[in-house]
């Protein structure tokens, strides 16, 4: 019987690790080359209060937020000359609060470029080059140019499809980016995210906006992994049964006991933020051994089939990992069928969020 | 431009139409079946604190929560003499907080049952008759009589099964149910939760436990929905723009433009609890018009297509809704490929929640 009814899952989020990924980052672009972090949705649900210092530390001196309420929260905790970049542009209500807390939206339209160039001390421009999402149209451009003489501080553009190399999406989108940057003659050219980064330099231009790869994420699909891990999902076991042959186990009977099973039920499900799309689909790991999800993922539960582990294992309480100990978060995110960066926000959210912050020296190497 | 630049999505949660469908299901039960009130995970995302008062007032006086933490955060606000089960069960190290807060854990085990036997002052306790998670399997409640001479207050199961009829599983699980009772002798029982109800008046006993139907999702089925639905999920158009034939909406390119389009971008991501697998599955309402999600979720925004609607209806800071207005959270669920219960969880954490109360009199009927 457990001391206390309640256990629940928790998200381990390793600072340094976060801290090591930027430094990496930085080493793969040219010395002139800004590495911004993007720590937009809460640093993607790991927590932006430590998420921000920590990247501060490493050096990174430039922040994309998510909107004003991120940039104000983060602005307060952040008390130096960090640039702070806002992702949701800029609205005519805004004005006072960007201009007091040093906050610098990226206009996404021409109304509020134009609004912005003659209200704010600097002036960041989104344009879509094939997203179509945010972002000026390039036959826009001249008319910005025509109504307000001043040169963008910084211009931007996302990329819909970096983690596809291949595709030529990739070049048509930095070929009209190069063009925007032709008629609106930016101090600094931003077009690459995470992925992007493996790209090649000509995609790393004067900022790179780097959040997934800091955070572990391997979108780029590197093989081996060249980024430290971020991020461990761990749970207890709260509860172990015997199964007999033919019985069902959890709802909808979508997983049957073929043998005689040892089931443990953790204390991990969808309100936690695992997926109910994870039912027999995911492993956990339970010391050095793998063992498979079994069933479908209840709101607060999950069962896992330890039939194969000494008994001695199998005990409640024992510490269970879905995520660390060799099992990625894009792994996965793969097997569910989603990306990782919705996992992330959706633990960071749903879990006990817990910090680490090893030494230099306990680190391995990762490149 | 907008006046912020910072609009969030809303879940809006209809108290009155929880309300409605207690006292709904309470109809469908006989006189003397008590109808409690499944409100774990923070009521299923929906928030605890508005509405268990809003189940109270409508009669209900049995609330089951899921854990020890919740349990006292209801009880101080629920200073009344309704009933507080805790699903979690009960560990040694929770039973002074259990007597001083009148919190009664449903054990799931049997070194639970015999603990909680010994030291409070109500004995509730679970069987597992199908469903392989928590409860005393039936092999085991010989040994429980012989070592305690209680009866339980409350026995306790849950189907696996109960939202597929046909399914065997439901009279397999009855029967086990009522040979447990027979053993057990217990003063009350439970056996049927939200599906269950429409299973027949043998699967009622003396207590069911619904959760799902009290906020309006239709497990069971049941056409036309006899439920009144109780969320509606409300945002704004941040950005409309055109795209040209042949380009490219969102990540990866997943949708191409195959004509002039007109595109909106929603306030609403996978940040948010929208599922990142709703890709080009779901649709949404604005005004009359429903119009399809194109391309992939993204971590705030989505894109919706709005080229047969008149212009004048496509602007930013139009009203967008996507459960609501005839799309249903069972439905939305079904497109994606998940439970509704799920939605719930996920959107009631992501979005800012607004509740609604309305009068008696601007109710439908609903059955």
């Amino acid at each position: 019987m457990p001391a206390s009814s309640s256990p629940t899952p928790e998200l381990q989020i390793d600072l340094s690790a976060i801290a090591a990924n930027y430094t990496y980052l930085k080493s793969l672009v040219a010395p002139g080359v800004d590495v911004a972090a993007v720590v937009k949705s809460n640093a993607y649900g790991l927590g932006i209060d430590l998420v921000v210092p920590a990247l501060l530390e490493a050096g990174c001196a430039r922040f994309f937020v998510g909107d004003l309420r991120e940039g104000l929260h983060v602005r307060k905790r952040l008390a130096s000359s960090a640039t702070i970049h806002l992702l949701s542009g800029f609205g005519a209500g805004d004005t006072d609060e960007c201009i007091s807390s040093r906050l610098d939206p990226v206009c996404r339209s021409l109304p509020e470029a134009l609004a912005s160039s003659g209200r704010l001390p600097q002036l960041s421009l989104a344009v879509d080059t094939g997203f179509s999402r945010f972002g000026l149209p390039l036959s826009e451009l001249a008319t910005l140019v025509h109504q307000t003489s001043r040169a963008p501080d910084l211009l931007v553009s996302h990329l819909a499809c970096a983690d596809l190399p291949a595709d030529n999406t990739n070049v048509l989108q930095h070929d009209r980016f190069m063009a925007a940057c032709e008629i609106m003659r930016p101090r600094k050219r931003s077009l690459a995210a995470s992925a992007a980064v493996w790209l090649g330099n000509r995609f790393h231009l004067d900022v790179v906006r780097v959040g997934s790869a800091l955070f572990g994420l391997n979108n780029a699909g590197i093989e081996p992994c060249p980024l430290q891990p971020v991020v461990a999902l761990k749970t207890h076991i709260v509860d172990v049964r015997t199964v007999q042959p033919g019985e069902a186990i959890g709802y909808a009977a979508s997983f049957r006991a073929s043998r005689r099973m040892q089931i443990g039920i953790i204390a991990l499900g969808y309100v936690h933020g695992l997926p109910w799309s994870a039912a027999n689909a995911i492993s956990a790991v339970i010391g050095s051994h793998i063992v498979p999800v079994v069933g479908r993922v209840a709101m607060e539960y999950t069962a896992i089939d330890l039939s194969d582990l000494h008994p001695s294992l199998c005990l409640p309480g024992a510490l269970v990992e879905l995520i660390g100990s060799g099992l990625s978060a894009d792994a996965m995110a793969r097997a569910i069928g989603t990306v990782p960066q919705e996992l992330l926000v959706r633990l960071g959210s749903g879990c006990r969020r817990q910090y680490v912050c090893r030494p230099l020296a306990s680190r391995g190497a990762f490149h």
